[in-house]
């Protein structure tokens, strides 16, 4: 009596989150301590003190009716205005406000994207290794879902792959870098190469192959690597962002999508995903943190405390004998597993060591393992034992 | 090259949404004080000062990371708890955190549990009038809206249409009691009938019909009028809510579905409208609110702004010759329209006088309009010389 494919959804939630709840129950038991949970990608990093202001700010400037009245679906006009303007002073670019969808998040705005864009038969692929979430939310809105195998040397494109793949039925590609589970950083190169090839296949197709630009993590990168803004390079990229990750706020669900003019078909891409959102539930995206952004949208996270984890954990252990993706971006580390079989490795570790990791395969990379590194630099120190004791004993 | 479905309902913007655009651009031209604005459900009610107060001592009593972190997809343990303790103290229930699912407003919560019921064939009904957008989150969620016509005697339920629409597909009925846009509080009395009714269908048809309750307008009732809760006169109840309109936060999207224990099947249906949640990029309900409103469930509305102004104008206009619903509840009259033709009525109203009426057509109800009174009381009595006028023009 209720449909099937939403009761599976719900009644198997992500591995991921199984495994955080169960990090939750067992510090109880053995205290916080003693419990190494590596699994959620929950920044440890505060809002900066700028955004805590804004909001008291807000409270004593701003009439409390407009603060918390609705504000039309696609975000107020002051908001927008301040992200379309910061991104033209940081990347060059023409954006209109206009073009901006204000959303409760990155997750529903990929979703109106996907949605808009699923016309009969549609595919849209993603590259592995990809956030798990993507294969609900493509093949549950009416789209199917195409996986690129990784390249499992650098954790970049495998353009050979994604041209075998390719059918006329193909109208996105979803490309996520900083990249959640690998932390690897897309180069101008590869992307400037993907874009050849969409060109072409869309020239061959005769329709657009869009790229949707899944960027939470644009601002999390060090070592002053570049993470080229991809509608710069590729004209058919719709973009989704959230400050989840930037600014330290997933709880609030704010960000966008952005359909630059240059995209083909804009305005009907546009009005499609608005469309969806509307079938989705969307209202508008919450008010307050919309004026906190309008407010705060050139705020900088300080990243030191992930490079400074991110350094700790990847020299640990490469010095142990383990071996990473070149971790440049987002706050994670992807982990080749020792001896490949990466479930059994996450079971033992969680079950001997309380040392909680998320197995590759739930990213579509097998014999791999992610290690979400937003955590306190005191509790990676705490845990160091038991990724040794792991790997010695499989030595 | 999209999906027009989308397309068209992103082209389409609801009307309502359209004369309030109308109405922003026109008081640029003319002046506000000459805008007569009766069309949005936007409170015009502050929130109450233990609402700003709470969200200023959270942010200095509680960690960032945890205000804006993520909380588990249903929600925060505290902030479930203590809805279901106000709920059982109001409502002598015995309702648990487990069975409520925080959502980011009312129109998520709803679809979420649309969709959950939305099986192979499956209708949900609605009564007229009802609001708008319940005809794309059903028909474009799976399932297929069934309309029962208005009792246009009291707006109360026709039970005789009810079950001569009837089918083995009526998986739900939709109730949204004060309803929008009548203002009518559905008694005691039509919701035991009704339920008599869908119990005796469920058990002919061997499965249990649902009632899905959406109540954001349950505080909102004027005159010491009782609104039933309806879980303990139909145990199939299913409730939608949100704090839009009782808090006046509609723009912070916040509010929840609840599905009791007691309900068939409810652990299923439970886990099927949070599946569907999932599948539309539901994350988890914005965080600071939902702190907020673990300090402030039991704050009630001060409603006499509204109370005045639905007096204002439910005397204003019957002492002019309008007919009108009998208001007891949200904050809307909707009133028979001279001569029928509601189209025309609010076209002529809106383009001689800058008074904007929304038609009854919208809401499946010709021949009326709706007036949203959460306005100032001084709009009210500004707009009153058009109304006389209007109606003078039609005898």
């Amino acid at each position: 009596m209720t449909n099937q494919t939403m009761y599976e959804l719900g009644n198997q939630p992500s591995l991921i989150r199984e495994l955080f709840a169960y990090g939750l129950a067992q510090a109880k038991v053995v205290g916080p301590e003693n419990v190494f949970d590596y699994t959620l990608g929950n920044p440890s990093i505060p809002t900066p003190d700028a955004v805590t202001q804004a909001i008291k700010d807000i409270l004593d400037d701003t009439d409390s009716i407009k603060i918390h009245g609705y504000s039309m679906a696609g975000g107020f006009d002051g908001t927008r205005e301040a992200i379309a303007a910061n991104l033209n002073e940081r990347y060059g670019t023409d954006i209109k406000a206009s073009n901006l969808f204000i959303t409760c998040g990155a997750a529903p705005a990929l979703i109106s994207v996907i949605k808009g864009l699923a016309v009969e038969g549609a595919e849209i692929m993603a590259i592995a290794p990809f956030f798990p979430e993507y294969r609900p939310f493509v093949n549950n809105n009416g789209a199917k879902l195409v996986v690129v195998p990784a390249d499992r040397e650098h954790f970049q494109i495998d353009l050979a792959k994604v041209e075998e793949l390719m059918t006329p039925n193909t109208q996105a590609i979803i490309i996520n870098s900083p990249n959640n589970p690998s932390g690897v950083v897309y180069t101008k190169e590869t992307l400037t190469a993907l874009a050849e090839l969409l060109t072409k296949k869309g020239e061959e197709y005769g329709h657009p192959i869009y790229i949707i630009a899944d960027e939470p993590y644009r601002e999390l990168v060090y070592g002053g690597v570049e993470v080229p803004f991809i509608p710069n390079i590729y004209k058919n990229t719709i973009v989704c962002y959230s400050w989840s990750k930037s600014l330290s706020l997933p709880g609030e669900r704010i960000g966008y999508f952005l359909v630059p003019d240059a995209c083909e078909n804009a305005q009907e891409v546009f009005l499609a995903a608005s469309g969806a959102a509307r079938v989705n539930g969307h209202v508008c995206a919450p008010t307050l943190p919309q004026m906190v952004i309008e407010r705060c949208v050139g705020e900088m996270p300080n990243l030191q405390a992930y490079d400074d984890n991110r350094t700790l954990l990847y020299d640990s252990l490469t010095a142990m004998g383990y071996r990473c993706a070149k971790p440049d971006g987002a706050f994670y580390l992807f982990v080749e597993v020792p001896g490949g079989d990466d479930f059994g490795f996450c079971m033992k570790a969680k079950e001997e060591h309380n040392l909680l990791v998320v197995p590759g395969t739930g990213f579509d990379c097998p014999g791999y393992m992610r290690l979400s590194y937003c955590v306190s630099n005191e509790m990676i120190r705490r845990s160091l034992p038991a990724f040794e004791k792991m790997i010695a004993d499989l030595k």
